[in-house]
């Protein structure tokens, strides 16, 4: 039950401003349903936590919209991972301080874990990519923490945004770490027969 | 003769929008002066040719415009480099199909220049990064092109937009690969004694 390339749609099944704009970028079509699927962190590691939380956004949304021929639910969830622990949104400004410090002047490793639903199948997998950060002084902390933009974001930092300043070097897919892991879906596109960028 | 802190701002020698984000998403105050300064690859190679073009425009900007206390010009030239070969733009759509079958399924770097004048005096490095594509089929290749966004792009792709679906990954610097070599930027202003964020 493939998909027919010229009428893929997507269904977005997250409230994302970021994973919106990446889907965009692409020139993919979508619209968006947000899952209700509560995240949460699996015992299995980080592996385990973003399928599974991937896999729930877009089940639940898969079995509660009317999906049109061609449509897919697209579920990701996106954590940071640092000395094997996971660190997801940051509840308040002190758990934000926290993270930052932790992350600054060293590497981590970004997972995100993406699920396609079309049919009664899911495709899913996850990608990771690492990000070393540069030292973080005491006064780009502050302002880091004033401009809210911490909130939302797993590990308490938004790479596309002030976050910007604080990263050395990624390695690997970048968008993974904005949020969406474009290699992975385009992977997975193709082998359900969508040809890169035939949805134009 | 370093900028004070509280009155940093940055007079951009560039007419390219992907720049005007990347100061954008960093929060930077700036203006854009575009410079007449033409671009030229250079004999000494990829880093001659972005430093040398990145010097030139910036020098050409802080040499005709009148410049407030603080103000600092922001020189920046960007070439894809494969084979020992630079990139600049393609000058029409057949050289950016060579271009683009070059880089399918292989890795090339991109090198940025970026120059910052300062009264008298010039502070210019380089940034390279490591980008590495997948495969390119033919489809996908006719309607990246008849999208037309190669136009204007270093290596005939844009990075940051229908061109992302190409990335396997990279290896340092997203943000040079967009245009703008930001974790250089942030050394070189930090250097000069603005520290990260404090423009905020």
């Amino acid at each position: 039950m493939s998909p027919q390339p010229d009428r893929l749609r997507l269904v977005l099944a997250s409230r994302s401003p970021q994973r919106d704009a990446l889907l965009r970028q692409l020139g993919i079509p979508f619209r968006v349903c947000v899952s209700d699927h509560d995240e949460t962190v699996h015992e299995g590691g980080p592996t385990a936590t973003v399928e599974e939380n991937a896999r729930g956004k877009a089940a639940e949304v898969a079995a509660r919209v009317r999906l049109a021929a061609g449509e897919l639910v697209l579920g990701v969830d996106t954590v940071v991972v640092i000395d094997g622990e996971t660190l997801g949104k940051a509840a308040d400004e002190s758990e934000a301080t926290a993270y930052l410090r932790r992350l600054s002047g060293r590497t981590h490793e970004v997972y995100s874990g993406l699920c396609l639903h079309h049919g009664e199948e899911a495709r899913c997998g996850h990608e990771v990519t690492e990000v070393r950060f540069r030292a973080i002084g005491a006064g780009a902390l502050a302002r880091y923490l004033a401009s809210g933009e911490w909130r939302e974001r797993a590990g308490a930092y938004a790479i596309q945004g002030l976050g910007s300043s604080f990263i050395e070097a990624v390695r690997g897919d970048y968008f993974n770490v904005v949020g969406l892991p474009v290699r992975l879906l385009i992977d997975e596109l193709a082998s359900l027969g969508v040809e890169p960028l035939s949805w134009l």
